[in-house]
């Protein structure tokens, strides 16, 4: 499994995502400079990617002459909203009393640990798809939404990782990927990973994935969380809710996975979240176009909220949890 | 109201749709051949549009010289799956005895009767939504989805012809306008006429239209129908589908605005209607560009299935339906 993140010989290298799927383009960062302006043109992004980026420029900072905390400072700042990011510079940054070394071992445990992580939730998510359907030929055909494969994660991925287990078991049917506007986060990253791994895929319009659900091309909705409320509802890349509404009414199971981390249990419900409102220009244009008359609005919110009694079953490393029932427990 | 098409001196005019919505770029078309390329290449689209069309070009062919019989052939073919074109066609072929004037008053009747269904169901809509809905400020905030304005119809349209007449009474708040991809008519064509009346909008990528009706930010949505089953299933735009999903939900009036001709009583359900799969392009590149890798597959159906028991009424020139309740009758 590639990871999109890692270090060699006093190096940063990773996977410039701005020029997939045309161009598998490796860049290889020595300063913390190149990974600040790395991270803001979001050649590296996803949450968990961004904790190891964040721990990675923690460590070239401290390798490096100069001043650490104003390089700490930039780094946090790259991109503000990503909690992540500075999460994983925090956890850096406790270490330089030890010196550059301590710093490079704990953002590598970083990168370990996310890895671990997603790999228990590919394997407990395939699992569980194994337990909850049956399609006549063993193969269970997906929709997916997003990008929640290693380039978001590091390696592995969340809810793209349990599609990788699948495919590893060889119980993977046709996987429907939805483009997911405004970024095509899903026509450009996950269709280069299920490219990648030579799965049978298509590419579907966001506005499809409800009619792919309702015809019966699909056995199990499988998506991540950007944050699971206390009381199961999950936030998510726009997009998820219509996927959720029709995944009920089909009796087709719907299941999220994401790690315990994205569990926030001092949020009650959805309602509670403030949902992060985006650029009009993302939706107003694609690749620098203009789609629309001159002077046109958009509302562009970044997640949706999917009710908690929508969701089958949230699969984190460590339990299945499922939300009707209120019923949490390792399985 | 302006006409996207019409008759003027011995030639059709046409505005360029696919000019839309940078240019306004008139057409003068008088030959056969010439209309027969722009049809093709979508500058007049929408199904009584091209009845209309189609009705001009037989009147083009019997004012010229030539084998107006091979014209028509051509004509009909232009887009072989769009009946209207065909029937519109007919209608006029059906006066060739006539001579080319009969053909040409043809041709204006149909455009007149075009125009004259899409304003009653105008009215008829506004009327509903104003009985249905009372927002505070006594202004409808309306979801629609893909072109069912003049661009589509000739004149007025169907579900955005609802949407002229709030404006014209001063009762439209804000429209929000799902960008309609693969091919972008909300973003192009719906923006365009929404600017031009001078509404209130704002563009959403398609899968945040559920998303606006579950955070309660608009009062109704109004879509229009490419078919109605004889069981009140309604055939329409992909995309469709979540949206009436999504309203349940919420609670929000679903409505449907169609001409009679739309409802196939011939057909049951929603589940008899072959629904028409298009090209893999149209998903996997926008304006030429390639979004995904090399070699990626896409599912593209043309539109999707409504179940009656979502859709709160269906708005003809004629009649109010309600599909769930099976009551029909003018209101």
């Amino acid at each position: 499994m590639p990871r999109c993140i890692d270090w060699q010989d006093g190096a940063v290298v990773l996977l410039d995502q701005t020029a997939l799927p045309h161009k598998e383009q490796w860049l290889r960062i020595s300063t913390v400079d190149e990974l600040v302006a790395a991270i803001r043109r979001l050649a590296v992004r996803g949450a968990p990617a961004l904790g190891v980026a964040g721990a990675f420029g923690v460590a070239l900072a401290a390798a490096a002459d100069g001043d650490v905390l104003d390089a700490v400072r930039r780094l946090r700042a790259a991109r503000p909203t990503a909690v992540n990011l500075a999460w994983g510079v925090d956890r850096a940054v406790a270490r330089l009393p030890g010196g550059a070394e301590a710093v490079l071992a704990e953002a590598r445990a970083i990168l370990e640990q996310e890895a671990a992580s997603c790999r228990a939730i590919g394997v407990r998510g395939a699992d569980l798809v194994a337990r909850l359907t049956s399609p006549p030929d063993g193969r269970h055909r997906v929709l997916t939404h997003c990008n929640t494969g290693w380039l978001a994660c590091g390696e592995w991925g969340t809810a793209l990782g349990v599609v990788h287990e699948l495919h590893d078991r060889g119980s993977l049917g046709t996987v429907y990927a939805d483009e997911t506007r405004p970024l095509l986060q899903g026509a450009r990253l996950t269709a280069y990973e299920l490219a990648q791994m030579q799965a049978d895929y298509r590419l579907v319009v966001d506005s499809a994935g409800p009619t792919v659900i309702a015809r019966g091309m699909v056995d199990v909705v499988i998506v991540g969380a950007d944050r699971v409320a206390a009381n199961g509802d999950v936030v998510n890349k726009i997009g998820t809710y219509p996927l959720a509404l029709a995944a009920a009414r089909a009796g087709v199971p719907f299941l999220v996975a994401a790690p315990e981390s994205t569990i926030d249990a001092a949020t009650g419900s959805g309602a509670d979240v403030a949902i992060e409102d985006r650029a009009a220009e993302e939706v107003l244009t694609i690749g620098g176009t203009a789609l629309t008359p001159e002077g046109a609005g958009a509302f562009n919110p970044a997640f949706d909220v999917t009710p908690h009694d929508l969701v089958t079953s949230i699969v984190t490393e460590r339990r299945t949890i499922d939300p009707r029932s209120g019923r949490r427990g390792a399985q």
